[in-house]
């Protein structure tokens, strides 16, 4: 926002992303309904869809990624309804706050932060349950540890119980694979920030038909009406082809993200992904060699973000000031890491080397510069 | 989206805007937080106080208008609550719907759409209610049909009555005089699209410590977390100075609306009121001129949107595909008027000769061929 040198985005979102992208923001203002605009939107729907590799309904909301979830969340639970939630993170904790923020009875089984969960354990816990759960929560990538959680596996534990799966795939969608319909996930929110590769502000909620199911079952209505899916869908289907909602969609943004989404498939979704994963990891390696640690298991590193663990002797804002010197900004630990933890984002512009070589160079020079002044050097 | 020639967006929100708003849009992405951008952030919302003249907590939602008033009346509703709607159109009804499903008992008040409400007949109709009113809810400008309550004499009505004022003040803030605290309005919302003349994507909440007292007062949590005003409240004093909230706000959103609400600085509130207030009259004035009806009585005909009664033989699809083929976006009439009447907005660009010739031009070829060919010459 000020200085000459541009700033390197590589906190874990929003990131920066695609001149091309960004340019579409400045599109002249369109109407938010209409035949041509209603196709348009359409379109940026299913290309949403097939990153996700989904038949499901799909909605957009003009919120963050926290709207996603409130809607999701609101819309299925009712008071008294039992809820697992899978949590080693920020972003698991916030699963068990949201629900219980609609009434529900929620019971938080927990990992250790930067360790995935073995779905074989979780299995296990329903299996001694006396609890008649109604959903599974989870987050596929949890942004405050960078790792990955099987979701695949613990979509087919929450089915074999017989259990929604709701998966917070804000961190993951469009950086990581993700097959909605064949993992017999139910329910999956993400947003536009941060593997999608547009600026933030559209909130994306998918769901199937099992789900629309549970909400016609509900004993009670919806609370409100902005975060609502039933409105949502009623507007879908009142309005279809002309403004498939009820709000004023924010067009510019749903302009970017189209195009973001289109850039996804220009490249490729399977090369975009191995572009992630490849940063990631070379990203992870080059922090070792620095005789510095990453906090996620490397089995379960996910590829939006790495924990990296401060050298002994230094806080997170020694680091992240340095970096800032030299215009890069990288973010916090969060929670119990902050301090003791930075995080490092790498998607869209930021997965490739140009991006974090520099990240790297600071750190090492940070490491060098304390190694000769311990040696009395400097 | 599509054309050589661009469209001329006259629909009642979002309107066309400033280029110089459009340019930030495209900004660079920045992080979300941190202490520069909090105090660019803070500024944002100092320059919407200014607008509202208040002093009172200001909130901004990543959210359509319809998003801050329901973060609002969740916040302030629980079951039970009795509140009196007053419903002069399609946003009125909307209050009560959303009301009702907070739970609230919800008694309106109807006026016949297109006429103001009359603050002393509410004032009888309050003093012979039996009910407990816990609060007031009313419409600033109805999107609508064009017109502007009193909300002035509406929330002294209120006062009196000790009852919560709430304004719903997506369509008149930033073109409209609104005095938040010498007009003793507890809350309002906007948003960022209509009035203040920046791109969809902000809801913008007020309110002041009477709200916060009942929001303490409440017999039940507020339901959800996105839309709750006490969770943003919580994150406004933890995070004071770095992040006074607890999403990804949208950065390129805020930038836009930051640059348009110092382009109302710049012109001065004031002008800028008075050129949407002499644009609306001379638009209305044109109408008359051509033998067209506008819906609004003229006493409370507002200056952001115009509701124009179809020349007879003629329904609304016929008149917005004439003015679409001359490159011109104006709305439908809504709810009942759906077919009977158009709906031009003229905000921002749009308040202003150029913009508003087009529109009359077309308007009065449409009529002239009509009497052509009723005269038997074309």
């Amino acid at each position: 926002m000020s200085g000459t040198i541009d700033e390197l985005l590589m906190i874990p979102g929003p990131t920066d992303i695609s001149g091309e992208v960004l340019k579409e923001m400045s599109s002249k203002t369109v109407a938010h309904y209409g035949e041509d605009w209603t196709e348009y939107y359409n379109e940026t729907r299913s290309l949403i869809k097939n990153i996700l590799h989904t038949d499901n309904d799909l909605f957009l909301f003009v919120g963050s990624g926290h709207a996603a979830i409130d809607a999701s969340l609101g819309s299925l639970l009712e008071e008294g309804d039992e809820v697992l939630v899978l949590s080693n993170g920020i972003f698991g904790n916030k699963l068990a706050r949201i629900s219980r923020l609609h009434k529900a009875e929620v019971t938080v089984l927990e990992k250790e932060w930067g360790k995935a969960f073995n779905p074989g354990r979780v299995d296990n816990f329903l299996k001694e349950s006396q609890k008649d759960f109604k959903a599974m929560l989870m987050v596929d990538v949890e942004t405050s540890t960078g790792i990955r959680n099987p979701v695949r596996e613990l979509a087919e534990v929450a089915q074999k119980h017989d259990l929604i799966s709701f998966v917070d795939g804000v961190c993951s969608i469009g950086v990581e694979e993700f097959y909605m319909d064949e993992w017999n996930i139910d329910f999956c929110v993400t947003a536009s920030q941060k593997g999608l590769g547009a600026p933030p502000g559209l909130a994306i909620v998918c769901l199937n038909d099992r789900i629309w199911q549970a909400i016609d079952d509900r004993n009670s209505e919806i609370r409100g009406w902005y975060l609502n899916l039933k409105i949502m869908k009623e507007f879908e289907e009142k309005q279809k082809g002309w403004q498939p909602y009820g709000i004023t969609m924010a067009v510019h943004n749903v302009m970017a993200l189209k195009k973001a989404l289109e850039l996804i498939e220009k490249e490729g979704l399977k090369n975009r992904i191995k572009r992630h994963r490849e940063s990631a990891e070379f990203f992870r390696k080059s922090i070792r060699e620095l005789g510095l640690e990453v906090l996620a298991e490397e089995k379960h590193a996910c590829s939006a973000v790495t924990a990296v663990k401060n050298p002994e002797g230094f806080d997170s804002s020694f680091i992240i000031d340095r970096l800032q010197e030299n215009n890069i900004r990288i973010g916090n630990g969060l929670g119990e890491f902050a301090g003791d933890y930075i995080r490092v984002g790498h998607m869209n512009q930021g997965a490739a080397r140009v991006s974090l070589y520099p990240v790297i160079s600071v750190l090492e020079e940070i490491l060098e510069k304390r190694k000769k002044s311990k040696n009395g050097i400097v």
